[in-house]
């Protein structure tokens, strides 16, 4: 176990007014490790107080001392001087274009970046890591140049539409293989950020269209599910296809999801897989979920208004698991997108590391 | 093509206070062919005039002259005699257990049961048709032993689920074959009839489950792609998975479909077997559509609020047609569920058994 | 009775592009008196095609003729020459700001600018009108200096939310007098234009603030009410409080009505006095619903989904009209924002300057 | 202060597997002074376990041990004896017809009813009470013959859209009277109990009309701002007008209210008013609020979404103070409706009684 820490460690935030950047603030709130002392957006929010730069859509308020911070430039120089205590580790959330150009200028100033941005997920020296699954990928941050030059580092965690399947599908990868995945979402708006979907376009309604979102969620996925290889990471040998639907449902990702399996398994063996799965159980790391994936033995569950914040929105939650006509097996799998999807993998993927003694 | 009637052939509506019922009411309001003489509901309905009867749910007004009728008892003898003129055509939209009972007795009593209930579509010499689909399935009414005695008879359309992508694939089965079928469904709450869906259980969520839909989906999607082979009808040999949802829609459903072809095909050839679909051409069926299955180019499309009311409702629309990494193929269908995925589907078969003569 | 046209006159669209400029093209497709021969909108959009410049998001298909047709500067000189036929008529829906400045371009061009652009509803010598409620302020077109010089004028039409109450006050205003009016809205989210309304905002949630909504609302009722008094409107004198929410509707403002009237009216004379409010009965014009205020009598009633529709769109209807405890009579009014509130108000107002030799 | 209690007293539920019955169990969850001992539904439901019996719709997970709790009757002899704890403390929500049936049944054998139901609430002898604004109107038990004959009696709260409103009223009232009352409310559909309302009557929708809400609101309202008068309550003097709508919310009324005052007051007086407004303060009631009427500053709040957990679900948010062109003033007020409400209303209650040595 990670050894309490006298102080907590100082955090900066990129992207600090968008949805996810909202929830970083809301669930460091009361975080026992970290403590946000840094806020970074856009020049249009630069220099304002975080109260008035953003607009804040969550359900709990937003914290006094967080509405009164000034907004920082997005630059590394704004981090490490000035009147705020420069933080070493920063959460990043931004756009991709603009992740492809800042991140690697604040892990060139020595900062750990742990990135939900998808800028760099896919580089092949950048770990893409979900602490229950792939921890040992983060071995990759040696690689990197920064990291020898400066100290940092870029660590990524994956799409908020992945997170839910490759947690309930490693199991029983370790358990059976997998040869091939099918999955079709029904995604919350919440994912495509604010203003993000325009309520004429979900309001009654279904697209069945999300850009770029099922290669993300292909390569992601097959990218977790593979080993480290000395240097590299060797993606899982696997067929996969998705499918990807935006769904007038405010938080929370429903997936359908089908699997051929390597070797046969039957319903109580993929059961006691995922009841069985607890990986993080001897880290302590405080968002880590006690139990990451779920069953819900009902049989119209998961739902995502029902159950969404298992977890306190960490877990994620299985149902309705049948055999498949063309596969072998199916079920749903739903996560909170801006939890377990966004915002708290990377708070996740920083506590690993902290207790790894990469902080 | 069938010839002008000099006067509108009677029809009678057994389940007209239901969703469907009132769709039938709606599309029959100035039908050229067929005219509502008769109108049966529960006993908790029957002796009430339509209008107190039935709590009108469509955006179109509850026709004067249906309003005042009198609804029936649901009985062959209050359609045989009475005040009323005695339809010999009865469309029904009852629930299954229902329908079992009803049905064969209006059957023997020397009616036409066109209908829209689940009771008998899996019943060996029950036509279960789609007159875009399998026309010629309708023989097997002659295999009824109502036929022979009174001359009355049963002839169902699918549920409104499978109706989208049975449309959209038949084309694509003619041409190249299908060996597998893999189909998620995100299905409006119009779909599970009035009351139905609690608006606390859909509203900002999405429900898994609807029961019996999912086997209802595979078996009925088979028969209606099977062939008929003399007395029966032989399902298409084809490996299916369907993924039933309920979404927040009002109407239309939604559907994912991957397919794996029998035999190779290209993009262009799968858009041309959609484009020069149309076997209804030369009948002049006056509900069916000009385009039974028209493609949308958007990337984003179809879309259940935009797109259901394509060919006033009786259109499927496909898009997003793109190579699936499991299967071969993958694309998004939708159609009307309680337009062509019901009433609609009711009326095309009447008009269908008409142009042959058999009404 | 206006004589029937030889030939459609043409007209331009400013924003045609915005959701009340594709309302234009939904409604005018085959109107018997006006076609559509220019389109214009930001600069952003011009020189494409409508087909791409416009992100269709009504329920009819997009004309294939004004799909090709290229997207105009809005600019007058690119409407009186060039390759298209120059409209001297103009439907204008575009914001406050450009209208101020691009609506007397057009006017001082000769052009007959019909807006439903907020920006002159409220200048002295700017008709504010509504066929059924106002037609005589028609003559304030004569102060306008335009008119005077190249024939041009600016007319307008309300507020989307004004246009319900304000049909349905018209003949209680007539017939009883009104001198308190409480007005509590619901609104749909069409009203906020494309893209409008985030959805993060308006999912599971209603949004009690509608900027400026509230000061139009009262001041335009008023306007819309009064007298025309020589060279000048004199507006209503009555108290008025507008309370505006949107709420997750696509189409259609539904408003709570409370009333104090000059003399007392009883249940039946207030019903009597929609009955037999048709203003414009004689007149012909194409797109005047038959009954511009519908009653209707259930006690549930009247509902956006259900009843937005109503007379094309163009029927507001009214229901609930009951004792009020602070003043006298309370009641529901709904109208369809888009067409009834905007497009359709546009295009009845050409209708009736037509009618009137004005075009 | 309330001593702190050693063991927990033990409560009984009627109408325990409805929507309010819910969130009593959700919300003594870990209470600190009461334990549920009892469940009690319908005949339908008696007999099997909670887990069984109810659909749970909350998005916190059904407590173990009371999943495994069985069913009662809802008889009183079922509370007093019996394998269970008989509770003499009952919390009651169930349909008004049963209530008054039951409820008297329960109190005759000396149970204190504390009730969410509302028949009774009328009552000239049963207090209706809500802590923050007339706990003194609680002497009204002394009156009940119940009382006298066995320590029984019955105590309401209001229905839930009174809640709001009256909480934001009650510091006005107390310090400027109020003459006139307009409240037009837009209600979640929680509030209908489940099923309640059909998806297909509210998604896309609003209906402007809930059977006896607005009477309930109007008299009840009244009856709270009113004053004990020795042995009766005497209503607050004030004309009231409340126009009743469902809007597709989930959970939390939003109400837009005008009112017009005894004696003039400042908007600052007004917001001081609610600041101030702490009447609870000394009591250490569990579930009170710290703050129970919130002032939201921003100008476009309270939304439901977004303020209606706020003080655990137990405090009201008011915003949107201004002007009102017909009375004095006018705002926006939200509160949780099945928490404040409803099931937190009663439990406050129960607490008041508690700490009065009632219970």
């Amino acid at each position: 176990m990670f050894k309490a820490m006298k102080t907590r460690q100082p955090i900066g935030i990129l992207g600090a007014t968008g949805m996810v950047g909202q929830r970083y603030i809301q669930l460091l709130e009361r975080h026992p490790w970290f403590e946000i002392t840094w806020l970074a957006a856009s020049d249009r929010s630069s220099g304002k107080s975080y109260g008035e730069a953003a607009k804040w859509r969550l359900d709990t308020p937003l914290p006094e001392r967080i509405a009164n911070m000034i907004v920082s430039p997005a630059e590394p120089s704004a981090a490490a001087n000035g009147n705020q205590t420069a933080p070493k580790i920063i959460f990043s959330s931004i756009d991709a274009p603009i992740a492809r150009e800042l991140e690697p200028r604040f892990a060139a100033a020595g900062c750990a970046v742990i990135s939900n941005s998808s800028a760099f997920r896919m580089a092949p020296n950048v770990p893409l890591v979900l602490p229950e699954v792939n921890a040992d990928h983060l071995h990759l941050i040696e690689e990197q140049s920064w990291r020898k030059q400066s100290g940092g580092y870029i660590v990524t965690n994956s799409n908020c539409t992945v997170m839910g399947p490759v947690l309930a599908l490693k199991p029983i990868v370790d358990r059976f293989g997998i040869e091939q995945i099918f999955a079709t979402s029904m995604q919350a708006v919440s994912g495509a950020g604010y203003p993000g979907v325009a309520s004429m376009d979900i309001l009654d309604n279904v697209v069945p269209y999300i850009p770029n979102e099922e290669e993300k969620m292909e390569e992601e996925m097959l990218k977790l599910l593979g080993s480290l290889d000395g240097h590299t990471v060797k993606p899982l040998i696997a067929r996969m296809s998705a499918s990807c639907n935006r769904v007038p449902v405010v938080d929370g990702h429903t997936v359908s999801v089908s699997i051929k399996l390597g070797k046969p398994a039957t319903r109580e063996e993929i059961l006691a897989a995922w009841a069985e799965f607890r990986p993080l159980a001897r880290q302590n790391l405080p968002t880590a979920p006690e139990q990451p994936v779920e069953w819900a033995p009902q049989p119209d569950r998961p739902q995502p208004r029902l159950d969404r914040n298992r977890g306190n929105g960490m877990a994620v939650t299985v149902g309705r698991l049948r055999p498949c006509g063309v596969l072998d097996w199916k079920f749903t799998v739903l996560s909170h997108n801006t939890i377990r999807g966004a915002a708290g993998a990377t708070i996740l993927n920083a506590e690993l590391l902290a207790s790894l003694g990469k902080l």
